[in-house]
């Protein structure tokens, strides 16, 4: 078959790199566009992130030598692509705009920025968790008299590490009223730059900016339900997150307390449940799905960041830790790889979903 | 003034280098005897230590000559010294008999080791929150028929970031219900070599043995009162502790969310009774004890491990963020010194209390 | 073709487990035998490395469930594997009569220990460099009245940063008379649980034990000939070494500096002879050789441990920084994934060229 | 005696933090006068440094309340102080006009910078060593028409580690002939936000830009003689310097293999001209000055920059593994506090130098 040709807006950064390094040996998609900032425009790619280019990988030959594109004209894309990632890191209003310009003109945008997440016609996905949440892109594409383009969004790294074991409990019948969560993230999440190595040399930061709203507010929207062409946030769970920055290169944990309804599972039949889960992306078999959605280590120290934010190819949620709590019922701790599961690697499971779904047909 | 001559017990562990440190210029107390495990004994301090020396500062020459005593024979003590710092580290039912037959022969000890922590008749001291526990020292050497010696202990490190702070909301007449904590606590923790570097590099680890039981337990017996010759525990706080170790060399953080009764301070109620909290060491002058136990901080990133453990000599609690929770009420950060508050700093807090008091004569 | 079964003495410890990551899907070798300590001796794979697996790999299943063997019994390995790599962590003198028990009942002995570095009728092989010592074995029998078994060593790991790429040189008519190395060690080559993180953290230690003496001297052996049944060193250069501890997970970096002889290269012609060197593993397309020995990287600030060390599986050198020297001629940094090329890998690749030498038929 | 009112230029960068920090205990200068960018001028210091404090010690009251001032206009000084500290960091040629700005209205500028490094009229000083190289001031205020401005500067930090002990084998007869240096240098050097943390978690980098050139020509000068109102180098030491940049927050390790001329100390002599060297600002008891400015440590892993850094205030420089080299004729490690000595702390000392020997009256 041949591969579907993709473009990647804001490839020299951080979350841009890692989308190329992925798709390097795709066998559905292709790297034939990338777009950044008008500083990086008329470079090739190799030059263009040269001296800052992080992937302990090298550039692939054939995109090293892709003339970069000034990300803020969508008209260059054109006939270019068939859909984009964008890795864009600019001011929100400015990406929505942009994004919706790449939509405009056909060409679907399948989003690791934050600009959309609260637009209420514009699906935040887990495809293990909201897959049907897509159906939503007809109603996107009439509201804005779109034919083609659409835009798609995934939500923000550090909920990927309780979220997906959370949905299995919710699936499986078990009401959840409470979450207080404390999690631990990694410096790769800030991009490069990025965190001054002063802030983590012997020392952790207890504060990412805007990090601890969006793990309050993302999961209403990704639990949420599609009602007359909107997307209706479940509120049902309240959610309290403290979110600090440690010395972790990749792989963010979290440490979830949480209280269920009335109907409260046993710590065994949980495991069973978070080992037993599939969804439609393993169903589908898509190429970047894990098998094993989630992983459930009995080891009692683990997950750690080091040996546990790579299984299945950075894609699965690691789980350990379960225990009782004695202030709700139960606690345990979560571990997702950020920038694979948590952002590139999120994102382009989330193309595959749209691809399997006949959205860039 | 002539000072008192002490001892330390398990001198060249971790915590017994950080006793000597600290003991160097103290206005009151002068080791004059140390003891470690037998395969020490004999050597001069300097020689025991010899490889194994932690502190970013010289033995003190005075030290450095003695010789070190086989600590498992308390008669070898007799007539050394007037008191000594426990820093034992050994089978918790050795260790009780341990500091128990030092006590036996009029020697009290002062003591970090958690043998004794659960013994009722043993005060658990942090001398702001619950200094009036040494009342109970005459009903121990009553039971034991002790004339001069007894035992005192402190609690675990990570507490020292987050009770004295909750203490003071208790004492202000706030009831609180329920805390979820999470801390992120330093290697020294582990003495040395304590964890490897394996594990703390690009890493983190979310166990710490027995310290999240610690973390829950010891609270009780802080906030209890002494009834009839013992200590009884309040359990009207239900605690629920996520204990990780986080590669920073000193410092414990903790992320507290906490849920009050009925009554509700407001945050800035909340930070006046913080910077307002002064209690019976600062009113004594104990010259170990911070000038303000409790330090607020307003910058939105703080308290940080490498910028604020050192706050007052390592003696004071750092505390921060303080905001709303959506779950409970309030949440906020806490961080401590873990091996000067936390350890040999917090056991010389409690001599120079029972001194001011006469424990000593 | 059926796989060659191995056997992996000290197979539990840091080395050991690399060993059974790295075989674990060789075209040619699968692990059929696995001894350690009397210690773990009974217990399966997977319970005797429970707790102390550092690989971010799980242990593969066929190996999990094999029953550890007492590796200080070699007649336990009989007829279980056709040879064995030794990974054995104890006294030197005890590791070479063990490694000759094992020689003596038949079974080759392809070792990372340096029990038998200073033998000299075992080669010492980096097999780009001195394949040709392999024909030492024959002496090595027939000195010891051995028909099948044979002990063949690799030199330590840190000297696997910049051997190759000297060798290279003098291969290409240039002379070395001086090398002054400073190198920057990862804690992996310390094992398990190795440098304390105490050492690591906002740290270096500018001392590992015997490091030093090993730079120096091994690389005589390696460049030395077979001469009448004899490895004769090769001590034309003088050779001075510095090493550091430094807190990097995998990868040794090393800072050298070299003067020729009379004919000294040019920088560019240096690079050239870099870039094309092949040998005999290449040649023979062994299944673990680096398809290019030799990565020299133009960019300023390279090579790197996080970014270089897996360059090509881990088994190639990257090398970066060539420049005049000041004092000598020629400066470079060079770097080698120390648990890989240092010591499994680098395992490996011997017992590939012995194989495919015909010395385990 | 009242305090000399003194300026800091450059106030709120690191460097500007660590003047701020050092001076606030001071016997003899007060900090009165704070500048920096034009973004800064017009805030209070306190609003200045808001959210980029770097130091473990919070800003001293009376400073925090001085209102910045705009570094580039030097006007705004007079009177305000009596000399001025210059940590500005921007162009090399507008530093030098400026700081030449202030000299030219009669405020002396003691300099960080490296901007005047290289004029033969600048001294550059490290008291120990040179501080007879303030004699030249004579002919610069004379050559710019200056009455009592001038500049004098400070070394790069690097050299801090291994010059001191260089200069006392030069001086006890000693000749040196060549030196090749490997540093693994603090992330505090490069200034805050400075090296990003994905470059130092796990990981190291061989490159400090222009570091390695400074390293080997500074020594030149600081060496160096006053000719006819010049200062002429001294290049009799071939000096080849490998700059890295290590975890560490604050402390510059040197790995340095030396070779004499014919003259050649032994190992034990070299150790007591260490320890016994003393030099003018231990005579005239400078209140910076460290009492013993070498101080050689024996045991086998020292120095390290966590435990070794702050010696007698940060100012000593701490060497061991002192041993033969097999290349040139000895070996050793040298270690000093950066930001300290290598900075702030060294400007400090120069400024005491000068004030005792009457430059600032």
């Amino acid at each position: 078959m041949n591969k579907i040709k993709v473009g990647v807006l804001g490839a020299t950064g951080m979350v841009g790199q890692q989308y190329i390094k992925l798709l390097a040996q795709h066998p559905w998609f292709e790297v034939a566009y990338v777009a950044a900032s008008p500083g990086s425009a008329g470079k090739t790619y190799r030059d263009a992130v040269s001296g800052r280019w992080q992937m302990a990988f090298d550039v692939p030959e054939k995109v090293a030598d892709l003339v970069v594109q000034d990300a803020n004209n969508a008209n260059l894309a054109e006939k270019k692509c068939v859909f984009v990632f964008s890795a864009l890191d600019m001011d929100k209003q400015k990406t929505r705009e942009l994004e919706n310009a790449y939509a405009a003109i056909g060409i679907p945008v399948v989003s690791n920025a934050s600009a959309h997440r609260s637009s209420d016609d514009v699906p935040m996905l887990i495809p293990e968790i909201n897959h049907e949440h897509i159906s939503i892109i007809a109603a996107q594409r009439s509201k804005h008299g779109w034919q083609k383009g659409f835009v798609a969004v995934k939500p923000n790294c550090s909920l990927q590490s309780y979220m997906t074991p959370v949905f299995a409990l919710l699936q499986a019948g078990y009401e959840v009223r409470k979450m207080i969560i404390t999690t631990m993230q990694a410096v790769s999440g800030a991009g490069y730059p990025g965190v001054p190595s002063l802030d983590m040399i012997d020392n952790i930061v207890p504060l990412i900016g805007g990090e601890e709203e969006k793990s309050e507010m993302e999961p209403c929207k990704i639990l949420g339900h599609v009602v007359d062409g909107h997307i209706v946030n479940d509120e049902s769970i309240k959610i309290s997150a403290h979110c600090n920055r440690v010395p972790v290169v990749d792989g963010h944990t979290a440490c979830v307390s949480l209280e269920f309804g009335d109907k409260k599972p046993a710590l065994d039949e949980i495991k069973k449940i978070w080992r037993d889960f599939r969804a439609l992306p393993q169903e589908l078999n898509l190429p970047s799905a894990p098998l094993q959605p989630i992983i459930y280590r009995e080891e009692a120290n683990r997950p750690q960041p080091r040996k546990d934010r790579d299984a299945d190819k950075g894609m699965a949620v690691s789980v350990g830790r379960l225990r009782q709590c004695n202030v709700f019922d139960i606690r345990f701790v979560g571990l997702s790889h950020n920038t694979v599961r948590g952002a590139a690697g999120g994102g382009i499971l989330n193309a595959e979903l749209l691809k399997a779904k006949g959205y860039f047909d």
